[in-house]
């Protein structure tokens, strides 16, 4: 009896096209997530750090980090997506919406757009497009995520193949959506920490952030919860001590901020994640390792109707336990460096 | 000169019966504690989590955990109570009485109720009754308590023993009055995680909550910290190495917490814990152990005048690298499991 | 290219006389910063842990402590001033001048006030004035600060030594600034925990704080990263593996936050730190020690127009894994004893 009132997490052939879930725990962010997410990582980007600098440029109020919007709401899909999932294997189509403030209550739902089993028949790719939304009902973010998920039954009988088509990048008329209109004039670069603007930034450039950061157990664990992101392999060494890696794999999030942060050092200005392209945690990280980070502009784009700002589409790379003044990715023999831990391609936007 | 300005802690020999105590440290409870509570445990209630769903259901604003509430009241009481005890006893009479919102504060008042020395004339137990008060002088939270103090001179003349009449369990009538009267209509099953209301539990139901949490050194110092508890033995290495176990002990609110948090899988509308009638730590807790729970329904009750909300005992074990789907409380020979931490008996309240 | 783009800190013929230096990062200090700054150290002075205690007694809110708001205003100064420093030498002049509130914004400006080179040409001595201020531009925190810093280039050259003359302490007149009017009749000694008020100390007056407290990696990276102070010698075990100690050094104000939260005990109603006269960081510390304090009342001052609060001339001393019941500081041979961590000289007030 007791069993069925257990969310043991879906398994790929609970899954079906078109199915929308609405996902459990609203929340309602607020200046404490805000200090929280700092003392996690030490970003210092000046429209999330101060309300009076956010406030003098045109915004409400000092945003959320984009990042921890991210969390919160990814978060929230775990129990319902991904508590059965062997691997995260990508996003696409990840878009900022809308700025999101303290006090603002934020809850996610995701529909199934793609579902292929895999040849093996004990696994399968979900494809869910999940939308996260204010206490207004307005869309703040929206991003596609495929994740490989486990049958319950290898034998199950399972529906047709369906991979949706995902864009390879997203374009620059759907950026800047959560940025207010700028007062360029009223952006004080000394506060923000760099004189460098849209305009010099080249295609080509390549970015070592230099710092780094050690993680420890507790810190990823408090990161984690704090996003009630509940995937039991971050929590349970009592699990994990008999798993694969015999210990906690530290929340793939958890390097996106902490690389996030460290590439203030370079991207000063560069305020605001406004799209994600696609990206890969090429390695798992394990309580110990330091983070290292660097960054490469690929492209860049004005923004049609905004003169107030411009996007960068930036490569970020982390690894670990590696400096990177040389920039590390792929070894001699074109596999990934092991010590790399990520490789994300996203658009940022700055003022111009 | 100094030693008059240091408290060092009352000894059973202090205490009078009929004293009263007006603890230290007047605290102002914020989003901030919230957020810190979330990030220690990952707590999903939705009431506690979301402000616009609490307002929904009836709330003014999201409430303060019930937990956290409790932490904080008994933070307080420990410099002047507990600061030289050997054994936290026992709870009885325990009763959340009004909901605690942001920007409230708290203090408290302890009145001795009961002595009673041990009879080696070393120790002697102290009842204290506990209340817990907001700034408009409203109790939110009462409760006994008794532990075990030492004496400063074994041969110091003490009063009669005292022991107080305390109730085995608090009545129904006595429960949901820090809830206010819930639009049960608004309450949206599928945003709290859940489609179990209170008709849906059977008494002598058991829930394995699956889960578990492993706690860290930094973690459980935090915590205890952020509810200034000043109890030495949670903190001080230096001496507690030198101690009875080797190591720091965790404070038992700390797996109290976890435990109610992890409960949540199998619980979700449970949203308030409305009184405690007894309960246990059975063992201590250390750093690098990883908490399990199972719940049991002991009981079912009508609340009188409350057509919203209806009541359910529970019982709430927690255990240390145990994993509870064989429901671990006492070994073959009668004796608890070494495994168990602790062993809670409350009422909580949910939706009918 | 990108080169340019990084901040690699200041080196000594970096800094000119005279030159005005405004700091990165603009910050607003919130309820999320005092959860975390009580989870971190247990402070308990009543009037920034209540709201209702501080408006009871004349503030408009629970003021910010006092040095998470120096450690804020300080971080700033990091990443300009400190980057290539080896060693934090002094501080004078440190006064306290407006109470921050939670939603105040701090930023910092530095004017270098003083350079010397050493003779070994490697390095020299930077002299800062620092000013934080709030959003309106109030001075809220003012002082000198000297910090040995690395030449990049050995053989460049500098200006000539200009050695700023500051003064030995701060002087009763100019204490208190940040306090408002207090209603000393209003000021609750049962709630704030203590009877002793100014007139009850005396000069000469040794205490020990009995409590000690262990500090765990997360903890003191959290604080750092909290401040936004990003010091590399706190968070890269990567690097400082390969460095003079094999580990990360605390940052150490994380001492002196501890010391302070530590001296509660003893001197529950010296609410504010005023000025600091003077301090020394003694020796390092590691993750793992145990914090303990005791303090003495070097002097004892009325300040000037004031009838309702006191000055107190503290000094606080900090050891490591050393309890200070013998209230150490120096050996028989009249050096430091190596347990000690930070003699720090400072101006507190409390209600009269």
């Amino acid at each position: 009896m007791s069993k069925s009132k257990i969310n043991v997490g879906n398994f790929f052939e609970d899954f079906k096209i078109g199915q929308i879930i609405r996902h459990a725990a609203p929340r309602t962010v607020t200046v404490g997530e805000v200090a929280l997410y700092t003392a996690l990582y030490l970003p210092r980007f000046a429209v999330q750090s101060s309300k009076a600098f956010a406030q003098a440029i045109g915004y409400k109020d000092a945003p959320i980090d984009d990042m921890l919007v991210f969390h919160l709401v990814l978060g929230k899909t775990v129990p319902d997506v991904s508590l059965n999932a062997l691997a995260n294997l990508g996003y696409a189509d990840f878009k900022f919406l809308a700025p999101v403030y303290p006090g603002d209550t934020l809850d996610a739902v995701s529909e199934v757009i793609g579902l292929k089993e895999n040849s093996n028949r004990e696994t399968g790719v979900v494809y869910v497009r999940t939308t996260g939304k204010n206490q207004r009902g307005e869309t703040v973010l929206s991003y596609a995520r495929w994740v490989m998920v486990k049958k319950r039954d290898k034998d199950a009988a399972v529906g047709a193949t369906v991979v949706p088509d995902l864009p390879k990048a997203v374009t620059p008329a759907e950026l800047g959506k959560a940025v207010p209109a700028i007062t360029v004039a009223a952006y004080d670069k000394a506060l923000a920490g760099s004189p460098f603007f849209w305009g010099d930034y080249d295609v080509g450039e390549k970015i070592d952030h230099i710092d780094g950061m050690t993680v420890e157990e507790a810190e990823h664990m408090l990161a984690t919860r704090l996003y009630q992101n509940n995937s039991k392999v971050h929590f349970n060494q009592y699990y994990e001590s008999q798993g694969r890696f015999g210990k906690r794999i530290i929340y793939g999030g958890h390097v996106i901020s902490m690389a996030r942060a460290l590439s203030f050092n370079g991207l000063e200005n560069v305020f605001h994640i406004s799209a994600v392209n696609g990206g890969k945690h090429v390695n798992p990280l394990f309580s110990g390792g330091t983070i290292f980070a660097w960054s490469e502009v690929l492209d860049k784009a004005e923004i049609p109707g905004r003169s107030d700002i411009g996007a960068l589409r930036l490569r970020l790379v982390a690894t670990k336990d590696k400096p990177c003044a040389e920039f590390p990715l792929n070894g001699a023999d074109g596999k990934p460096d092991p010590a790399v831990l990520l490789d994300l391609d996203y658009w940022a936007v700055l003022p111009r």
